[in-house]
């Protein structure tokens, strides 16, 4: 475990600088942390590298010069590549004492493997997946669910207040992760709910903005209609979050309720329909788009003012 | 069109004293205003009449003695009937300038052939189911969806006062039916997300409460999660509103639907996760016990506290 976790003491490693990740990693650069600094495609780091951030070439090199070694990047695929690739991948530059952090939404057994895979260096890796999406980066408002090492989480308050509102310990390695499943299972099914009511309420001829009027403040409510549902009923579809990584995010559900033997019938629906949302040429929509799926189902145009 | 409403002018009618339609009229009844009271069961009706109301023995004899007379009932079946039945219906009582609104949730197409009937006879008749439950009810604090005659539902304004915290116009008749299906649909949908994620939680060996903690107020939050998710991790399944209640809708919603040639493939996994419910024996049971179905087809236990 690295001394109290402070700008004077501690060296910042960060792995992935797409939306979410550069906007975290800015933050703890302006909290006055060094960060060194790693990302598939360097000029998506060069605003980071502006601010003084040093590069590094490989992940391992990022985990060469840091105390504490964050990653948020695609896929799982890419979380086993940056984290555990034994030539270039952080644990190949890991010692005791390090704390890694993969902020990915990712595989709980792939952060469970990691954790097992770092302990064996007397290294610590915590699963701290977000949601809050790109404004919630942005302004250091994240919802942070972590897994693993209960000393390690505690001793990283210090960086959680600057990126999150939020950080809850949720128990072992993977725990995260499991939290991050439930998070999106629920904004899954709600978004079904509000597409195809939508698309009800529009081939039953009723005023849309109307009809939010009556159910968005009752017990039919809920942040993705406050927030998702005019802009549906505007037919902008603008992504705050991308359907491609909401399939993937729900891909890691049905893959880890498989594995449980355990069934989630509505991310299940979910997942099949944002696929075809995909198939459409949504992918990188917001995943308000679902309800282009549902309206191309059922036959009813939907206006699209992107 | 009755003189503007007003305890002074206006004789009110009401069929149906469940749980809902008691305390509505009560209200009312509380307000000043004259009604007369009809319900299948008298002893359901007792404590209206001791606070005032006048009964009457059929719905027609209601209608006879009424200027604008509400019903809320259980089926759609039963809708046709206390409206109306020919020998013993509102509809055989009714006369120009009457007002029949039915509160009870119901089919947008028997809400159509209701307007046209009493529009034969001169009388209007409105659609205005609610939302909001038993504690919405008792405190006149309900969303009403309202379709049918607007210069009705203009007139009705001080009635509406007194049993909503919101009433909308949604249209012509049957809006107000496709709005509460609308509702229904969203929460539904919501409910099949919190109740699938808190089975796979529990799987996961997470703690719920603590899961609760990171989701409930970001983008995957909802009325129902932060209202209904603690009581479902409790294993308390005491009715806010009853399964066989939310069945009656859904099915209300897919016939509907299939009537239009639309799918709500979320309303309809709903439908049959309820009936299962249904099954164990949870028709009196509040809806977040859809959590028991989703827990026994994944051969998980859940607590049961009731």
């Amino acid at each position: 475990m690295p001394t109290p976790i402070s700008p004077q003491e501690t060296r910042l490693g960060w792995i992935g600088t797409g939306v979410m990740g550069a906007s975290m990693a800015r933050l703890l650069r302006e909290a006055g942390y060094t960060v060194t600094v790693y990302n598939r495609t360097r000029a998506k780091a060069e605003p980071l590298l502006a601010i003084g951030a040093e590069w590094a070439d490989t992940p391992r090199a990022v985990a060469e010069a840091s105390d504490v070694v964050f990653s948020i990047v695609g896929h799982p695929h890419d979380v086993r590549e940056v984290l555990l690739d034994e030539t270039t991948g952080v644990l190949a530059g890991s010692r005791a004492g390090m704390i890694v952090v993969d902020m990915t939404s990712s595989e709980p057994s792939l952060a469970v493997e990691a954790a097992e895979r770092f302990a064996e260096k007397g290294a610590v890796s915590l699963d701290a997946p977000v949601s809050g999406g790109d404004v919630g980066a942005r302004d250091g408002k994240l919802s942070i669910m972590v897994g693993g090492d209960r000393a390690a989480f505690d001793a990283l308050e210090p960086l959680w207040r600057v990126m999150g509102a939020k950080w809850v310990y949720q128990g072992a390695a993977g725990a995260g992760q499991h939290t991050k499943v439930v998070n999106q299972t629920l904004a899954a099914c709600t978004m079904i709910g509000i597409c195809e009511s939508l698309v009800y309420a529009q081939k039953a001829g009723l005023d849309l903005d109307t009809v939010l009027e009556s159910v968005s403040s009752g017990a039919a409510g809920s942040w993705s209609l406050s927030n998702l549902g005019p802009r549906i009923v505007r037919g902008d579809f603008a992504p705050g979050f991308y359907v491609e990584h909401f399939i993937k995010d729900l891909g890691v559900a049905l893959a880890e309720a498989e594995r449980m033997g355990i069934e989630l019938p509505g991310a299940a629906l979910a997942h099949r329909l944002y696929r075809e949302v995909e198939k459409q040429g949504g992918g990188r929509k917001g995943t308000q788009s679902l309800v282009l799926a549902l309206a191309k189902i059922n036959g009813v145009d939907w206006p699209e003012n992107d």
